[in-house]
């Protein structure tokens, strides 16, 4: 009896203590895929290498990846660019500000984005993404995302890219901060770039699509089922660390001491984390804290690493 | 002999002692029309209520107004819509930041912009001025300058409105991020307010046209030469007020201790100031300090001012 | 009948009306002597050059000086060191913050106070007045206060200073900070320093004794009585500059456009203001606004302003 | 031939490359010790559980700890109070500001240090060191840092703690900043607490002392040599974590993306890091580049921890 034997028997028992929580969460309203369930919906999938899965709740909750895909742009931008490019162009810094701030970016010179991981940050990376015409650019995300899901079918649910275009004016205004600063080029077009950037944040998964994605880096970007190399190592490596340090707002450094795995949270309640060599995991819980985060998400996973013995550190 | 016509005799002889600081300056040098002339360029020209006038330097030179319309342009909103309208939208507060900066929207509740001659308030004041079309918000804009300034072939620089746009990002990134407040609504068209915006900085003057401005400020708002009131005395007052508080950037302070006058500076070099029941004064030097205001436009003020007495205070 | 014939008429009435607002504010606290009047004190006195004094509402409430005594510290600084050793200390911009921020502090390049009215500013300007020990300095200042007011009996309210000690623990941070930057020098003792500040802080006075300051300010620094000249007429003329550009904390952009008077407001309540050339205004009224400024004697003073058209505007 | 064995033959040459980096930082000027010896002083030292010890470089070089006692503080006071209490007075979050700003302290809410390794969190931690007087608790600190580094001669250099003083000022202003913010209490006298903490900073230290320190967290809290438990291994697993989001101050980021151990520098030039389960490392280079670390001291272990694939991502 493995341990993912051992954890599937209380899994679900688990999985119902930590759900009170999203009681003290609120759902982000603008995205209408959220309203159409529950509150206190909440699923996880744990993947092994080995393709052992096991889940409990509400594991067929569709829900868009948000800033969760901004992991995985960051590494198709590592893999289009390379480490110097791409690092010219954001830091490697956490801040202690919230994600769309624009406060830090002012105070700092030369004016580039503290992180990737961070709205500023992932914008320019979405600049920095290959490809013929945006468009082209955006399928090219898209594929990659597949790739790295092992799952062909996944798809941008339009709805939710629509309204994302209503809340996009503090966005635009940060795209623009980055164009006056010459982070963005002229040749960067805003419209252009926010649209690619709010396709991939549009991407509709399953937490078990998370798992699958999450194992990839797990698993040092080696595809588990057919063992072919997706990313390289060492943009796995840049991935996870700043999963660490930058991964869940501005409640990281609380998530690494309390939980120790690399992760990245999104506004739609997603959590995507993992334990580096042993699983991918995908957790969904639309009621988030006053971080950004899922309650109930981040209860969970803080329980079973504790339990676990997960933590890195 | 009055006060004007002592003045006369030595006017040239302290626009040449003033002449040489503008070596210490810079000149815009994104604005074409400044390219064109010496970068020594110093004028000025005083009127009184009762049409002497007196002039030394470059009075020929042209120049857009730039942050000096920002002063028009509010008391036009105040005399479309009212006080209580206005200053729903925009504060009434001094700041010691840069006049561009979003740092300070970013840290006060409820985020609006702090006065309306910074850029981010200005930019809320051109979307108050009332109007069919933005074609005719425009109008209405240069047909109010035409009458305050007594000159019925006031122009927008097409060239410098143009090059404007070229620089355009950060006030767009303002724009965005006062629509994402809410300060400017979801009816309101960012590329049509900013056009309204440059159209406004762009209208080209001469110091004489700045004199004539400033002179109807003086006289409290009536036409000297018609005795028609063309601004309630109540919006002059308020827009006397701005000027002492916040018209010359973050130089304010000092420009009030030092001169002790209304005044409201531009990037091109322009000085709009007035001596309240007496003169109004108009200036060009483009050479800039580092607070954005002429070097020797404020060096030839303050001379002016402190021979004359003519502080306020 | 003058002017001040005509105001006593209906003085008493315009207390009454603007008493009505103090129970929208908050007394302070930490000072002994606002709790034990009631919550709606309210009082004004207002005197002319020629000695005719008019008053209504609580004339006899005895208060502290608190940060108006920031204005006379600043004119004693300027009669011992003069205008350029003061300003190379502090700065002479208005901020939008806070009167105790730090952070403009930490922003602004070469990190001196941005003006001698903020809690950092008048600490320096502590640390500059003149005198063989802190007890000699403390001593000076009391005397020009006494020498300025007319009113040889002012005293320093000791249970007030004393309670400003435990509340010192703020202004410490910014001494040290000022000393960490060398605005304050390694020969500033923080703690003596501190001591001549609170000193003057809690200097106690009635409504008359700040009409009688503020009317050697009106008179440009002649003593209306015997015709000597107390301060010289530059050092009034900066002093006046402050207090419309940064008298009234955060809220002076609004109060010059409110009421366009010189003026200066204390945490106590009171209110120190001018009508430039005719009269010395003091005002009483414990209960402060969000910004710190007293509730009802702002009405108070706006009243009279807009109905006497006493702006300088 | 282990792992040891295989670095120690090229140690020397990594050391001597590492070294002219040496001549892009500038040494804290204020530190005695450390004018001492040559601008590109360069030491390394590894220790493994089972006693294997290699070095190379300036090994008897001794500097005091700074910045890097801030991890075994934080311990203590962990062993001293527990989690839950700790963590009511000093955040969990990295910043990308400055050490020593007090920014950040203004801008969040409750007003808590963001971490317990910027100044303001350490100078927090010092004051809930247990004991019955100043003295007392800083015997205690000396003592703990004496059985963690097996070293029973560590000793406080006084006068790198006098020379400290001079610099306090920063340290005061913060100090004073927190008790008026209630996070240090009435009880809190800021000048003992300043003792404690420069005392602790001045604690003098080889790089063997610090990798055997680095060892025991490497190892969990276990002594090595005697099998003991000398921290909990839940507070080891809080410092290491601190160590990756926050260790080497606002490149903390950029050192887990570059080298990916946990780590933590000081103004004196050293660098405590370790290899998880494996190694304690110390490392001494007193030449800083502009975000405060050891120059040459971060090249050396970026090189080691790429050619050993040591980075825990």
């Amino acid at each position: 009896m493995n341990e993912l034997d051992q954890i599937q028997d209380w899994l679900t028992e688990v999985v119902d203590i930590s759900r009170v929580f999203a009681s003290q969460g609120e759902v982000a309203a603008y995205i209408p895929e959220l309203l159409k369930a529950p509150h206190d919906t909440l699923g996880i999938c744990i993947i092994s290498p080995d393709g052992q899965t096991i889940s409990a709740g509400d594991v067929d909750f569709e829900l868009t990846l948000q800033s969760i895909s901004k992991v995985f742009t960051l590494i198709l931008a590592l893999m289009d660019l390379g480490e110097a490019h791409v690092f010219s162009k954001v830091g490697k810094e956490p801040t202690g500000d919230d994600f769309n701030s624009m406060l830090k970016l002012e105070l700092v010179e030369p004016g580039i984005p503290f992180n990737p991981l961070i709205n500023a940050g992932a914008i320019v990376i979405s600049a920095l993404i290959q490809g013929q015409s945006p468009q082209h650019k955006s399928e090219r995300i898209l594929n990659f995302f597949r790739l790295i899901s092992g799952n062909a079918t996944l798809e941008v649910d339009e709805e939710v890219f629509m309204s994302e275009a209503a809340h996009a004016h503090r966005n635009r205004s940060l795209a623009y901060f980055l164009k006056d600063n010459g982070v963005l080029t002229d040749q960067d077009d805003v419209e252009e770039i926010l649209e690619i950037y709010f396709r991939h944040c549009s991407i509709k998964v399953t937490c078990s699509d998370m798992a699958r994605m999450a194992l990839v880096l797990a698993n040092e970007g080696v595809d588990p089922a057919s063992g072919e190399s997706l990313i390289p190592r060492r943009y796995v490596q840049i991935a996870k660390t700043f999963m660490i340090t930058c991964g869940m707002y501005n409640a990281s450094g609380e998530f690494a001491i309390g939980v120790g795995l690399p992760a990245k949270s999104g506004v739609s309640g997603g959590i995507l984390t993992l334990v580096p060599g042993k699983y991918g995991i995908g957790i969904v819980g639309p009621a988030l804290n006053s971080k950004g985060n899922s309650v109930a998400g981040v209860h969970l996973i803080e329980l079973l690493s504790r339990r676990q013995k997960w933590s890195m550190f």
